[in-house]
């Protein structure tokens, strides 16, 4: 399959990138608003997969021409560009192609960090909402520490949840998910749940910041 | 330590006091509005204790009596409760007692479980809000499943997330929980930290809603 990660430059990018490239077969395009930018990481993404011995397709483009290459677009964007992404994309989405919302709206404050949820209900929404008709959404992905995620050496041994109201959309990036060493996903339900997940980054961060030894946490449900 | 559950004959009062009973040898006193239910609710959890071969004393009162046994009040209530519960026992409460919010606010729609933070921003905070003065109150317990508490042939192997201001007081209520095997303590910050712990409550019980073979789920930061 073939995995687009618009805003591939940044941090969960590099993460989701440098773990497909690693651990699967799919070929990975990185997304940026400046093309020349998306080759660089797509040329590092691979130099450091094939450091560790594997030969992975990296490749980089603008965002729109990343999107019209692909099968599965994330948005690896922050929270406020997540509509301005899709809409910018929105005639590169061809009927099958789905997109991945893993962006989370948190602010911090004197006490920590804390998740608000957008007029949509949450970022997830604000994805769906912008999709083009007949393109689904799939939240998931929000809640990894993308400074782990983006370290081959860490293991992760946790889960994702995923959301989403097309069924069939939800079991492919779930498939995509556990593609991932160590990584399960789990179904949450429907877009409607969305914000409930998101708001357990901010919460990650917060425990993170609040025990000693513990820092880039994930989360797993027993 | 004398550790009272107001509301202790509900399902969480009943696996609180049942884990205190079996894992530690703290005084665990029942409160209910009913001083007959809570003596029948003691009862019956000393029962199960000795038929474990665990002799725990666990006694039974009114809740304005209760909380005037104690050293630590668990305000095991609904969340609609939780400030006429504190009202109810305010004179009850002496300088050095602490106060324990465990409950979250949920409602049900047809896409699952999710969370509604009142006016306040959380239960915990309207638990904080309605103290007396110089009554710290923690927020803890918030995301155990009550059914998997109360039944001791199932192992935990779970976090709880501890909040409050008062550090002191946090430190107490992390070293009880501790005192149940299987359940690990982690500081999440201040009483302002508490609606995304109250928020990932819902969220337990629609992934369990989800994903067949996962029940009464709780959850682990790795």
């Amino acid at each position: 399959m073939r995995i687009t990660l618009l805003g591939g430059t940044g941090e969960i990018g590099e993460g989701l990138a440098l773990r497909w490239g690693h651990d699967s077969d799919h070929d990975i395009v990185i997304g940026s608003r400046d093309p020349e930018k998306a080759r660089e990481a797509a040329d590092d993404y691979e130099t450091e997969l094939a450091d560790r011995g594997v030969d992975a397709k990296v490749t980089g483009f603008e965002n729109t021409m990343a999107a019209d290459r692909a099968d599965v677009v994330v948005l690896a964007v922050p929270p406020y560009h997540v509509a301005d992404t899709v809409e910018a994309v929105s005639d590169n989405l061809a009927e099958g192609d789905i997109l991945v919302s893993p962006a989370t709206g948190m602010q911090r404050d004197e006490d920590g960090f804390h998740y608000h949820p957008p007029d949509a209900g949450s970022v997830t929404a604000i994805a769906a909402d912008a999709a083009p008709e007949g393109i689904p959404v799939v939240g998931a992905f929000h809640n990894l520490a993308a400074g782990r995620l983006a370290d081959l050496d860490s293991s992760l041994g946790i889960d994702t949840l995923v959301v989403a109201d097309d069924e069939s959309a939800k079991a492919t990036v779930s498939s995509l998910a556990e593609d991932i060493d160590g990584l399960r996903a789990l179904d949450a339900g429907g877009i409607a749940n969305a914000a409930e997940i998101e708001s357990v980054t901010p919460l990650l961060i917060n425990v993170a910041m609040n025990n000693d030894g513990l820092h880039d946490l994930g989360v797993r449900f027993d």
